[in-house]
């Protein structure tokens, strides 16, 4: 009976144990994953060096424990949970993030949600759009439309969309979000790089002359009470990622806007595992 | 130039204008989807037969035009959105569903939902994990465990799972979720036959034996009150789709169980498109 060696503070438990058998064929072909692409230190959950192996309740098999073995004075990575991030994106060949987009009501952002989720979906790439208005009828139900209830309908989304991210997705966010401090808080729960921030930049008059469900008509008589862009502010990004731009008399088409945001995805590496 | 016959009340909104627009390439592959399994209400958005087509802002090409002629007499579906849950369930060949593991504290779900989501991966499919403990440190972070905190936060993982769901995604939510009524709630959110309730059917005796987290011992002490099991009830599911017992001494390894589960899916047709 071989035991474990530990390199740092390791409660070996019944799951533990349990997945290690589960872990039987990957360990058997791999060598215990003990590839430099292993050791990155957000899919290391434990490295340590076999010298020997105690179970208690652990259903370890023989053949286990040969294969340990064989690695013995190697660093193995220890993956407590058992499919990762990493996996997920080698088998979607793709990374997973959050494509947050930001703007003025009417500025388009649902169009260019669907524009990008079309684009992407035709080149094999799994998207998933979160759309402000359509949450609020399942998850955000609860929410009112103030000023807390505004906030927490983001935080939420964020959230959702971070564990969309980490399902190896690429996950559109769509909506309003016109604080600054909302959208950085969900920055900040994303890994650096992971959280893409498309700002649509159209001008207000635009966006009110196209008025696509009569919001803004309602604000102006006074019958919606602090509707951005009229009677509560936006704070435009300082540093997104991506800015798309529309003028009076000069709309670039949603596809085209898409095609800006994919190109960008492609070369900071997004569309490949 | 061509007018849109409604065959029911729709009325043709910039964004339409531009999703078909978008929808260029795959209206000129398909014929506008006018195949019978995009047909099914649950896929169709808006089912009209084109007579003619007026255009306002909207960005709709002479190709188009002509594609959508070509069609005159048949029935379309519209997709208002860009891409459904059909076409991501495509890409990924597999069919978004929630597998609800239920059980007591101790009961081997966690480890159950890895083994699963293991031996899913290894065949390709996509899956995510939403743990009860693990939701609680972001989205639900908020929630305390009183009564009706724990209500929603079973309310909340029910809403993220359909999304998940919805993506395409096999959607492994564990939690202990000791209440009948918020387990069918949930359930209830989903089309028939994509909650798949998993009831981890262990002896109490035997979760206080295993104790993972020492949490027992703490209910027992009075340390914890409120506890399922000890102080708080559980409610076995009625008619769920699996039980997957387990007595003392006679302990199915969590591999196994994982493989009554993948046979169930393999079986109603959920690991193909």
């Amino acid at each position: 009976m071989a035991v474990i060696k530990e390199a740092g503070a390791f409660s070996f438990s019944w799951s533990d144990a349990v997945g290690l058998s589960c872990w039987r064929n990957r360990i058997g072909l791999r060598g215990i994953d003990v590839r430099s692409s292993f050791l990155k230190p957000a899919k290391a959950k434990k490295v340590f060096s076999i010298a020997s192996l105690t179970t208690s309740r652990a259903a370890i098999s023989g053949e286990n424990i040969l294969q340990m073995e064989a690695t013995v004075g190697k660093n193995i990575v220890w993956h407590k949970s058992s499919v990762e991030k990493f996996d997920r994106e080698e088998l979607l060949k793709q990374k997973g993030c959050v494509i947050w987009v930001t703007g003025l009501s009417g500025s388009g952002k649902s169009t260019l949600a669907c524009a990008l989720s079309r684009g992407l979906h035709s080149r094999g790439k799994l998207t998933y759009i979160l759309d402000g208005d359509n949450v609020r009828h399942g998850l955000n139900s609860d929410l009112s439309f103030k000023a807390e209830d505004r906030a927490e309908n983001i935080r939420r989304i964020g959230e959702v969309a971070k564990l969309f991210a980490d399902a190896g997705i690429i996950c559109i966010a769509s909506l309003i979000s016109p604080y600054r401090k909302d959208r950085d808080a969900c920055r900040a729960l994303m890994p650096e790089g992971d959280f893409i921030e498309v700002f649509l930049d159209v001008p207000l008059e635009l966006c009110e002359a196209r008025d696509p469900k009569g919001l803004y008509k309602l604000a102006r008589s006074g019958k919606i009470k602090g509707f951005t862009g009229i009677s509560a502010p936006y704070e435009p990004p300082v540093n997104c990622e991506i800015v798309l731009q529309q003028k009076v008399g000069d709309c670039v088409s949603p596809c085209v806007m898409a095609e800006t945001v994919i190109s960008y995805l492609e070369e900071k590496g997004y569309l490949q595992a």
